[in-house]
């Protein structure tokens, strides 16, 4: 186990209901509001407006911005801040999923920055302030409701890029599992995909003596996998929601990765599909995972014999851990397919011609490598995404 | 599962040598501190000069109060909030295990508290405020490092009991696993068998729908079981010491009741036994855990036969799960005797002539019950007392 630091402050109030204290957890930080939300689900719903109610009966005024899309533009950053700045609002509450979340991120870093935020993102400075940011949470995926963590698409330069910081993590999330009773089934599936990424990220690692982490990893993941059918097939069955969108946030708040490093190698080639095709991110880490795996296993051949063991339930072969591997993998492809997610890059549409500029771009302009399990150069990369195509 | 807030916001600074960050940790709050310990053994280790000089190197006045015994004594948080009030000192910083930090937790409150500290603790009122705490954690156990809870015993009134509010959750805690190399194998084993009854007092519930919190204590429980044995042969096994410093925080941090109701029948039945015989917390456990299993297990068979398979490894006997249930209380029973744990009150010395006293108080004065997964009238309180005799 590796020293390590972690606190994650994050206020959850959790269960059905929870969106109507909107108005008494936003009053402690601000009068001023800034409600930021995507499209016109939220307004649809009815949410949005039990939300402003919720805050004007608390005596807050706030000011609307919508539009974010799934991943979230620089451009709306950019409207935000200046929005704010307008409109004196000191505070951001963010209405909907890790996209909206994260552009709240970028606009609570923004608003007291002088140079343009972008900055941030191409990590030419520290944000050494930020406004305080809320969550309402609508779609269990991203886990930004309690992550340190955003990420913005730059339309203009392809570049999908994170900033990092305490200073940005909601001071607190309402989650209500019954606000995703409405989301499509494929949304549901590439949140469920999001979330288990997250834990494999984290899962897959060479530092040694991580028990605990291991097991609250293979925690998590059983509680996804044995409730995602559920998910699928009674979209209102609260048990189930609620149990996906507990564990989207511990997926993700920094405790399963205490005292172990990651790999996030596939999250770094998803990231370059999304800013290449606009690829959905949950439905592209649902192709790349299963190639990496293919790719990396023998680096540690016992960790995945162990996934697939514990994870997937894979009887151990111990006379042949390899096959016990393998067969993890491919049960986790079937799962991924009983979702309704894609299997190829072919099944998203994203064509085989570009291979080496996306290669080339996640790894440090291909001098690099990315990835910590495996460090993988632009040469591994392009044979990882051949393997996904 | 049930709605929930959850929130812990201490910070965990975890690793070699991070004991040496304590006048860094502590700059921040105040620089007048009392730094509070136990007995000698943090003097002879060097620990408690360390300690010193990391706060004098930082330009923080300290002055000490050491002497807190196991079952931490009222009349020295008494003298600890006289000595706070004297000397102006504005944090306390606890240097030791459970029983240090809950000392340090009841002084918190009482300095700022016109009347009497033990007011909160016979609940005829609530802390409004408290001095913020900090800890150096050398005994995994009780996880008062990160927990918002303080046990008190008051021996002139045979009492033992807790506060409980956020406001003396420990700032940091700094957790060295090295610091633990050093505890008797006795008191190892003791802090192990609270660390489990933590977990376990969370996992015997009647609430429904619980997947991810069920299988995070199942994974908290597994670990402490595959560690314990190397903490018993190698003392200085730094991995294993890690893994049980890390879950006895985790055990008792909050997240493992989320969305559920626990249980801490045990707790009230162990606490009285501190009470009326000084107890050793930790071994008061092992005896009456398994008593209080054995009385209440028809209560949800199927929780009993889940708990045995997964944390026990005891194979499922689908046609006969009592018998399932009743190997893993067998189990767990040989587990605690290969630790060394007393397996009954007698191996304890404590006799059998007050288990009608001890039922009664543990009862609101035998006038209600004490348990949440099974209300335990006083005659059920004897029964389990008769089973651990």
């Amino acid at each position: 186990m590796d020293n390590f630091v972690f606190s994650n402050p994050t206020k959850i109030v959790f269960g059905t209901g929870v969106e109507m204290q909107a108005g008494t957890e936003v009053k402690p930080f601000s009068d001023r509001v800034l409600l930021h939300f995507g499209g016109g689900s939220a307004v649809r719903s009815g949410l949005l407006s039990r939300i402003r109610e919720s805050l004007v009966a608390t005596g807050i005024h706030c000011v609307e911005l919508g539009g974010v899309e799934p991943n979230p533009r620089l451009s709306l950053v950019r409207e935000g801040i200046a929005l704010c700045r307008r409109e004196k609002l000191s505070f951001i509450l963010a209405l909907g999923g890790g996209s909206v979340i994260d552009s709240a991120k970028a606009i609570a870093v923004g608003v007291p920055y002088a140079g343009d935020v972008w900055d941030f993102f191409d990590y030419s400075t520290q944000p050494a302030t930020a406004l305080p940011v809320g969550a309402v949470l609508t779609i269990p995926a991203a886990g930004s409701e309690s992550s340190s963590r955003s990420v913005i698409s730059n339309t203009e330069m392809q570049l999908k890029r994170s900033v990092t910081t305490d200073l940005i993590r909601p001071r607190f999330a309402l989650m209500n599992p019954e606000l995703t009773y409405t989301l499509p089934p494929f949304q549901s599936a590439c949140g469920i995909a999001d979330i288990m990424s997250h834990v494999m990220e984290r899962y897959f690692t060479n530092t040694r003596d991580v028990e605990l982490t291991d097991r609250l990893c293979e925690a998590a993941l059983r509680t996804v996998i044995v409730s995602a059918p559920s998910v699928m097939c009674d979209p209102c069955c609260y048990a189930a929601r609620a149990e996906i969108m507990w564990t989207g946030s511990i997926a993700h708040n920094d405790l399963l990765n205490t005292g172990r490093e990651g790999d996030w190698a596939s999250h770094a080639i998803g990231h370059e599909l999304s800013a290449f095709y606009d690829a959905i991110h949950g439905a592209g880490l649902a192709v790349i995972f299963p190639a990496w795996m293919k790719f990396v296993y023998r680096h540690d051949l016992a960790r995945f014999a162990q996934f697939a063991n514990r994870v997937w339930e894979v009887e151990m072969d111990h006379f042949n851990p390899e096959k016990t591997a393998l067969e993890g993998i491919r049960r986790m492809e079937l799962f991924f397919h009983s979702l309704g997610l894609p299997a190829t890059l072919s099944d998203m549409g994203i064509p085989d011609d570009r291979f080496a500029e996306i290669a080339t771009k996640c790894t440090v302009r291909g001098k690099g490598t990315t990835g910590k399990f495996v460090k993988l150069d632009p040469k591994a990369v392009i044979a990882i995404l051949t393997l996904a195509k």
